[in-house]
């Protein structure tokens, strides 16, 4: 074990910070008047350590490649994050009195509008899925830099963090060391576990981690775990620091009913800082910790610059899945782009990501049948500059909701492709269908959604989404459709083609995936009748080109039927209401509207309601 | 260990049967031309084992609730849970080779269709969820039944395995035994830990779990095994089998390739066939196996009668919380039915289901910081007759989609409820925020959504949900309100309640909730210029009323404006514009339309767009 300063020297100024970030903590959260002081003060001493006496960094500079990464999972230990921070020199200290106010950055859990802060957490057993991403992005981009993670005791009951913890095994992760602070209550009670620490320890060397127990408070046992983790190879470490809750101040410590409370001011503040100050110890001059932090010690190689990749090699009529071509698609992406990575929870062999892996299997990271650290990883790539792909069935996907919702606040660039949507996958039955995911989808207000019905257009929105800024999703679907688009179409976020058009047209039907052959199909049999309607491609369906569905709109009676694979609310039909809305047009929706079961795609497209016979109905009904 | 037959005689009908499962099996899936014959070749004799020399069970009276169950964790094994269904004399054999065609219950993956499925399974790692919440009701009902789960090995990778997992334990389930199958091949390639059977059971036994490892295919370690778990106090018991996939069938034994494909009709089913037919035994007569299962042996107390739960008692006026308010109700609740069950996730103190555990703590459970498992145990009690209500924040009820979604597949009464919901939270930020969980519970056709504004319609919508069969969603806020109803009001499935009116109403404000009172407060600005609305309370948001919000529309010059705390996809407005679509009506959405942040309530409802200021802009553009 080496230290940066000799034992009598650093102890003190690690200890001084650690009260100060106890002070910073309790202020900060008796000024905003909410927030979690007692979950600050347990792991006080851990930050301390971690960010002046263990991790490289330059604190005016922390999106630097190279850097050290630290994730807080435990995200309502914000106002320590955040002291800790102030206390390295990356903002002015006034500023953590703003805690929790609008306008102010330091919001109450952690997001992304802080240049440190990488993901956004505060919903538990994220983070350290994130971690397990940024330490696979370090292996990408040849970097040494370390991911430390710090969770809290009663998060570690999320599956996700048994996911993670299998991933980072398989991939052998010793740059992540992760540190649970383990102070025994959590939020309505104590822990499951409470002060067991073999309880934790066994599990995580079950899982194949190199577990530490120590003492939470104790500088000198936590630098020497941070100095054993460091030379661990092969595995991630996990550090238990077994911690008092509310540490630093005497009536909150180790006590239930303190969680999420911040100190009245006044009296109750007045006594905890009068405690905490009186904690402060004499220091040898000469200790500033703060302005000694170890730069980055690597600096990666440059990136190769990325290519365009190939274009789409298709044949008009040619049948193809586009489950097949995003397989495709992001095989060409990863032989054009380095940042393009793919993750895979064991179904490659259908979502064709394996087509990927034959590219580029030092990119593909197989997480086996665990969605959540998946997504989760995604994110912690995705947050560190890779461009990640994270795809299974789109119905798993719905398993990484909470995920989905936090990419979306993090505003960070994963781009989710979910295949097997909707009842024409067939005979598998309900529980493969996705008939929910545009919802889910739609309903983050920062998300790209793409649903491609050929194969042209898949790959070629399958490179706009790895360029587009910010997280996106492509559903494809499982059966073949013939290609319809030309290899050099262009597409565009926020775009449609509009397929079929007369000037007598006297409907706008509207589909998307499957659901735009039923329209055709609809179209030949109507025009057979004498009978014209317009049939759009919805291929962008957030957002949507609301000049464009008007439009058609208008020149078609007024008349709009939207025609999906997927549950009425919060889909296709949902989106163009929205687009359109008061414009005066009508909008009549075929949607699936009830469970779907087992049997053939064409015969679940008709009993559910979407065929093209029904569609036919439906334009018969509207336009009289 | 105890046998129902002597050995001799008993296994050669166990291996006989199992042979004849594996021959269903294979001839249903080539019928089909498509499904999992090698994955329920591997659990054929697990599957033997349990049903024809271990469980207690009438194969005409599944539903007997002292039982024993069987939950298929690893569903897509259907075919082989349908032949020993058909192989216990529950219908008849033919019907096997209807399997996933159209009008067959007997679909791709299990679902509740069938009488002895408990819950839909194919989503891989919620039947061992749900088999916790079996066991739980056992204790519930005082039933001695025990609750046997199948697993797949690939399966266990994900997080909610290890959820369930630490609930079982802490509840001390020793009525739960579980049967890993560890074939040790997954879909794609193999699984994580292969045949490393020290891998697994070091983790369940590290998880507090009673492991056993047995050759999955030798009956007498099964039937020891089945006998040790039944004996096992205290903790629940994994058995983890090594078996072969594809096992019988020489030509797919532990062959990778062939997850997930059924043999070709012609030689290579005759083939398999073939082989399998040679492995029958002769067999001692009289050995008829089938039926000679023994019935359950206990018949639990009958339930007391359930009485109507105590009225609501509030005071016009009076500012409560309606999550304060679902707390009360649900204790109600409880005092009047002991169905009635609550799950929580470490928010019993900010859900106020404490006010439950007060009342009956027999029937509280605690699942720590694992959403997955509390709503799928949930499932798995609905199933079996309670009436669960799992509540957390409403966004962290987005960790459980996936599980929703399957508990809509179900159709299970799982009374789901979210506090918390939208920006009027607060400062803790966009992490806590709920702004998309009516998309995704309106997503799914047959869950029933309520969203009540005061306290007394947070109570009847309460009882209504705990009574109206299927699955249901409530969302509840955390700023207090004042009560408006009294508490002699009545509310309904489907309904709403006009609270302005008059002839010369401009338009319909439309809210839920919170927004509510950001209506009536619009109204009294508006009202005091002069101009009138009428505004509606939207309590049921899934159904909704349509003929009502169609003649208000028509009643206020064919203006509706719709306003929740909610993201705009998906949510109130798109069921208010869905619901009118077609009657001639525009309806103007305000919606949070960005990521949020913190700040306090007031502050984020006027900067994110669903304030009376707000609305009043609205209704003065909409009414000229």
């Amino acid at each position: 074990m080496e230290l940066r300063l000799d034992r009598a020297t650093l102890i003190p100024a690690l200890t001084n910070i650690a009260t100060r970030l106890r002070i910073d903590s309790a202020m900060s959260t008796s000024e905003a008047g909410s927030g979690h002081p007692t979950s600050c003060c347990s792991a006080a001493d851990i930050v301390a350590a971690l960010f002046f006496a263990e991790m490289r960094f330059d604190p005016s500079r922390p999106h630097d490649p190279d850097s050290d990464r630290f994730v807080l999972s435990k995200g309502h230990a914000a106002p320590l994050l955040y002291a800790a921070w102030a206390e390295a020199g990356a903002f002015d200290r006034s500023e953590l009195l703003k805690l929790r106010t609008f306008g102010s950055d330091l919001e109450g859990h952690p997001t992304p509008r802080l240049p440190f802060v990488d993901v956004a957490t505060g919903s538990l057993g994220q983070g350290i899925c994130a971690a397990v991403g940024s330490a696979l992005n370090a292996r990408r981009i040849q970097s040494d830099y370390r991911t430390y993670c710090l969770l809290g005791d009663g998060e570690s009951a999320e599956g996700s963090v048994w996911e993670a913890a299998d991933v980072a095994v398989m991939a052998r992760l010793d740059s992540l060391c992760g540190v649970t602070d383990v102070n025994a209550l959590g939020q309505s009670r104590p822990t499951m576990w409470q002060h067991d620490m073999e309880a934790f320890a066994s599990r995580w060397r079950a899982f194949g981690w190199h577990a530490i127990v120590v003492d939470g408070h104790d500088f000198v046992a936590l630098l020497g775990a941070f100095a054993e983790a460091r030379v661990t190879r092969g595995r991630p470490t996990m550090i238990l620091a077994r911690t008092i809750k509310g540490k630093g101040v005497s009536f909150t410590e180790g006590k239930e009913g303190w969680h999420g409370r911040a100190f009245k001011k006044g009296e109750e503040l007045d006594r905890a800082l009068a405690e905490l100050n009186g904690q402060i110890m004499p220091e040898p001059p000469g200790t500033d910790l703060a302005h000694s932090i170890p730069k980055p010690a690597s600096a990666s190689p440059a990136p190769n610059p990325p290519q365009a990749p190939a274009p789409p090699a298709y044949t008009l009529g040619e049948e193809v899945a586009t489950r097949e071509a995003y397989g495709t698609g992001l095989a060409k992406l990863a032989a054009a782009d380095s940042r393009i990575v793919a993750l895979d929870a064991d179904v490659k062999n259908s979502t064709f990501s394996d087509k990927f892996e034959k590219v580029a299997p030092e990119r593909f990271y197989e997480n086996f049948i665990a969605e959540q650290v998946m997504v989760g990883a995604a994110m912690g790539l995705a947050a560190r500059g890779a461009i990640p792909f994270p795809s299974t069935f789109a119905c798993f996907l719905s398993r990484a909701a909470d995920f989905v919702r936090m990419a979306a606040i993090s505003g960070v660039g994963v781009k989710f492709a979910g295949s097997h949507a909707g009842v024409s996958i067939g005979e598998d039955g309900p529980s493969q269908m996705a008939l929910e995911d545009l919802a889910m989808f739609r309903a983050q207000p920062n998300i790209t959604v793409f649903y491609p019905s050929d194969a042209v257009s898949t790959e070629k929105l399958l490179t706009l989404m790895a360029y587009h800024p910010g997280p996106a999703y492509m559903r494809t679907s499982r059966p073949k459709t013939p290609v319809i688009y030309a290899n050099d179409e262009t597409f565009e976020v926020g775009g449609l083609k509009v397929l079929r058009q007369t000037p007598g047209d006297v409907c706008t039907v509207i589909g998307a995936g499957v659901t735009v052959f039923e329209a055709l199909k609809a179209h030949d049999q109507l025009k057979a009748g004498g009978r014209a309607i317009r049939v759009i491609d919805l291929y962008s369906v957030s957002p949507v080109d609301v000049e464009a569905l008007v439009a058609a709109g208008r020149a078609t009676g007024g008349h709009l039927i939207t025609v999906e694979d997927h549950y009425a609310g919060g889909g296709i039909g949902d989106a163009v209401a929205m687009a359109v809305a008061g414009a005066g047009l009508t909008v009549r929706r075929l949607a699936v509207r009830e469970i779907p079961r087992s049997g053939k795609p064409d015969e679940l497209l008709e009993r559910f309601g979407i065929s093209a016979h029904h569609i036919v109905d439906a334009v018969n009904q509207v336009a009289g």
